[in-house]
């Protein structure tokens, strides 16, 4: 095979690329960031590059649908779709080049009642003799049986291996580190007080990391990456496709994420002074189909009716089954399942938030690239899941990107001047034209309050479509139909207008009716009028304006002062199990007990979702909303 | 590196061998079969080879002890010592071609009652549909507990990873093989009635294999081979002093154990249709040295006072955590250990034999390169252990071999004339200088025989002299002192005279002494007078004839009638943990209650030892010998 020399601008690396490799493939290689949302599926228009020179496969119908004809012209290609056919100069325009992701999963204050499932227990024996010749391990047992009262417990093989020495370099006196009274994990010579494990939530977009000492409950750090299986498909539906395309595929897939904890974990260890060696335990969380691809279980079952996973209830496998690096003998346990749709994360969110010892009628909202609903309380509880595409997250919006530095987070409209205000990652106060405003795209949360403010000043009717004769030069028609200009071209640091189209809007009518509709079925199903409480769990949802959340009628009418972020529960859910034991068995139990509803086949569903659609709702009241709407 | 032609002869063999490499390193590269007891320690004499032309390294003193000076002057050198400096012809003799030993541990008929820790569960399970989409496992769990009672079964991570397709295949009516009642090691689709087990005994020389069918408790086949860990050191004082040498030995060590087993397991179950794979247990027996080999734990402690063990109990090990290529979830059984010397095998034995449920004052001698003793009944049990070395066994006797063909088995010798009758493995009939002969050397049952038959005939005295003035060119003085001819080299397919040495014989009472001096200190320890009976336990003790062996005094007198062999007893117990799960548990306990002697702190040993280095005893009385012997 033929090699090119393709060179990247502006950063100048330059390397040589066999024939037929993509642009994006290239710049993985040559250590080049080019934004892919879709992981090169050409499907999220965001990896454009601009061919400076050389030979590109030609340019296709698939590229057609994502480039304009003027940016056709001035030699833009999806980086996901051409190929290089000879030697080449690809200039990344700045929209495209990866930022690095503001880490929105950090952990949240919470006061968990510590009760580990590996403790230090530091024993002292006496040596052998030849008039007492008893074996090491027994004699350890024995020493354990009297002081902590263990006389059942086992010893991992790897930790049997290490034993012989830590008795004496400890000259008999060593920390055993026990894992739930039944089975020695280590043997360290001396008393050795700090113990750890990590709480890993493993998201379909991010994946974080809590370090923990398990001794003292301390949150040590918090760590978190992409989840690298998105170049195997940006949702569920389409990660699972692809790990059915060939028999090799759901090893590649697993080994993907198995490497990224491997990295993640090396890291933050690292960064505290530990190594991976010092890890214990790991909780994990994650939604069905992240959990079965991470244990390398078929996930074929998932992606068709009836929708089962292969294992509901928790499992305790020792992390190097998995290949896992971490220490030898450490346990992983990973949080039971709901449903095939509802995962281990919604029972992470579970056992964080309780709604199941709360009288108040909940509803939770889990948003990420799959949105999870929960609805209940102490009586009953309910959980469904729906497809919200990553249109929330920032794809499939014209100008959409990840919580980066440059994005738009925050949108106020003038309602006289229908003048733009807004904020973006990384700058401290609100921008309003000005020259150093450093605008590259609108992240989730910015679209929420973008949409919700257009609607407010009825530049958007409640169908969603563009209003007819607003007097505003920001409202125009381009070959796409029409759109809003949020930022000049002038005002942003990528030399074009940012804008909001109506198919933009179209996305977030079809992401907020999904939620909105899994709410009303469950409300249905429940028999509940209203809500009195509704928790936004989910990175996402710490900060998406709460007000502008119901503007655009993402859920059920509820007192605002009821509606409350909480963060990542669901990673918080992890940290929980990994510092409480008994919150593993609670999480069991409250697996079983949540009742799925597969919203799909819910008679009223089609009716339901269509009325959903529109801002904040086609027919039901919004009386919280009374005062923040015109009428 | 320089690389020389060498060519073996007669076979031919030929190939590039590294400067330096010894002439038996060459010949393993090269497939030539070159005998060697002790592993290339340059002790057992066994490698002997003869350099027709070449280069080989200066003769050594080392080598001066076991070559003599005619065949020091013929070219004669130990295969072991010589190394190749040049190209070379090497030619090996026949006794020192190996041979394919003669499987001695067949497994003994014994009733053993079905009780398998691994049991097949036939179960049919409902499919999930939209209304019941619980998931796979929890499926089968349920059924499990509703058809078994098996609430809180376990499922083994690879066996989950199966799990799904398995049902599906099986249109949900499968069969899961359990262990224990706590684990799910295996889902095959429909009706699946034969799972396989193997039992091991790790012998420090051989290792034995015995496949079974867990569901009815048919010993399936029978597979041994050679120890390969011999070539690191032939007894378990100088395997463990290897295993410390440097970091790797011990890896090095096991790996070779875990190899062999592999490749045991393979050839014996495609022998008999079945694969590796198909193997789901293990249960293992060896001594304490070859147990922390196996399982790779650091030996050193064995090897100094107090001679702890690592570890006493039991252990279940999964067998991907040991390398052991099985079935992916298969478990490992380890038979617990008494004492740093008396290992498993003994446990075994015990099991076996079950001393402990009679009332008769019983003797066990399980006779390998370590000798291991247990005494006592059902109100108490001592073990002790001796060092036989491998006198017994061939080694460290001038024309000692394994038992192969060739080897001489059975001796007698006229009393009138003094001519020797000889049978040699793999003849049917006894042989007395006949030119068909084609002894080789003399096996251990043969070399009891020996001297059991030289002391009746008064050609050695009590002290294991030979006499002087015996009537008869068989008794002869070389330059290695007396020695007496067995097979005239005519007779022999090895063109020399077979003779038994002064040394041989010395060698022969050392072995002997130690075992008597163990049975005597633990009578004296028990308080008793006499012995009921003795059970000959071991391949060893199945060939050798009870007169013969009680006439050199290697056990105190006993009634010849309850004197008896009972095989491979440590194998048998293997087997009995492998097809009955409640004998692991009477294994554990007899482990505990048995009184572990050490010998050599005894305080009448030397004393005791040196009374039992004459035939049968300097002073003990032999009442059962009455009639044996002349008086």
């Amino acid at each position: 095979m033929k090699n090119f020399q393709v060179i990247f601008l502006p950063s100048g690396r330059r390397g040589k690329i066999p024939q037929g490799e993509t642009v994006l493939e290239a710049s993985r290689e040559l250590g080049v960031g080019i934004e892919s949302i879709c992981g090169g599926k050409r499907s999220c228009g965001k990896c454009k590059i601009k061919c400076v020179q050389g030979d590109l496969s030609p340019f296709t119908e698939e590229e057609g649908r994502l480039i304009t004809e003027s940016e056709r012209t001035e030699g833009y290609r999806l980086g996901c779709a051409a190929q290089i056919l000879g030697n080449a100069q690809i200039f990344v325009p700045e929209e495209s080049r990866t930022q690095e992701q503001v880490v929105r999963k950090e952990a949240s204050e919470r006061s968990i009642e510590l009760k580990p499932a590996i403790v230090p227990q530091f024993v002292e024996l006496s040596p052998p003799s030849l008039h007492d010749p008893l074996g090491d391990f027994d004699r350890l047992q024995k020493a354990l049986c009297e002081k902590y009262h263990l006389p059942k417990i086992r010893i991992d093989y790897p930790a049997l291996l290490k034993l012989s020495r830590a008795l004496r370099q400890g000259e008999w006196k060593v920390t055993v580190a026990t894992w739930m009274g039944q089975e020695i994990l280590d043997v360290k010579p001396g008393r050795e007080d700090n113990l750890y494990g990590i709480a890993i939530d493993v998201g379909t977009t991010t994946v974080a990391g809590y370090l923990c000492n398990l001794t003292t409950g301390q949150l040590v750090a918090t760590q978190s990456m992409m989840n690298p299986q998105v170049v195997y498909g940006e949702d569920v539906l389409s990660r699972i496709a692809y790990a059915l395309t060939h028999p090799d595929a759901l090893e590649k897939v697993n080994r993907s994420i198995i490497d990224a904890l491997n990295q993640l974990i090396g890291a933050v260890a690292q960064r505290t002074g530990l190594t991976s060696e010092d890890i214990l335990e790991l909780t994990i969380v994650g939604n069905t189909a992240m959990h079965h691809l991470l244990l390398k279980i078929d996930p074929q079952y998932l992606a068709v009716s009836p929708f089962t996973p292969v294992v509901h209830r928790s499992m305790d496998i020792k992390a190097r089954d998995l290949g896992l690096k971490v220490h030898s003998s450490a346990n992983v346990h990973i949080l039971p399942v709901e449903a095939g749709f509802v995962g281990a994360d919604n029972v992470g969110v579970l056992i964080a938030e309780e709604p199941y010892r709360q009288d108040a009628m909940v509803l939770i909202i889990d948003i990420g690239t799959n949105g999870e609903l929960v609805m209940g309380n102490r009586k009953r509880l309910l959980s469904s899941s729906c497809a919200t595409g990553p249109a929330l997250e920032g794809a499939h919006i014209k100008f959409g990107m990840r919580a980066a530095p440059g994005a738009i987070e925050r949108v106020s409209i003038d309602p006289n001047t229908l003048e733009v205000n807004f904020k973006t990652i990384g700058e401290k106060n609100w921008q309003l034209g000005s020259s150093s405003a450093s605008a590259i795209g609108i992240c989730g949360s910015g679209i929420i309050d973008l949409v919700a403010e257009l609607f407010r000043n009825k530049i958007i009717l409640q169908s969603g479509r563009f209003s007819e004769g607003i007097p505003s030069s920001r409202l125009r028609i381009s070959d796409q139909g029409r759109e809003f200009v949020v930022v000049w071209k002038d005002e942003t640091s990528i030399g074009k207008d940012i804008t909001i189209t109506q198919q933009d809007i179209r996305n977030v009518q079809l992401a907020k009716g999904a939620l909105y509709t899994g709410a009303k079925l469950m409300m249905k199903k429940l028999g509940v009028e209203k809500l009195d409480k509704v928790i936004l769990a989910g990175a996402f949802g710490t900060y998406i304006s709460t007000e502008a959340a119901m503007i655009l009628g993402m859920f059920p009418d509820c007192d605002l002062r009821n509606v409350y972020a909480v963060g990542n529960a669901a990673g918080d859910g992890a940290r929980i199990a990994l510092l409480n034991r008994e919150k593993r068995a609670e999480a069991d139990e409250i697996a079983q007990k949540v009742e799925y509803v597969e919203l799909t086949i819910e008679k009223d569903f089609q009716k339901e979702f269509i009325d959903a659609l529109s801002f904040p709702h086609a027919k039901d009241p919004f009386p919280h909303l009374k005062g923040l709407l015109k009428e």
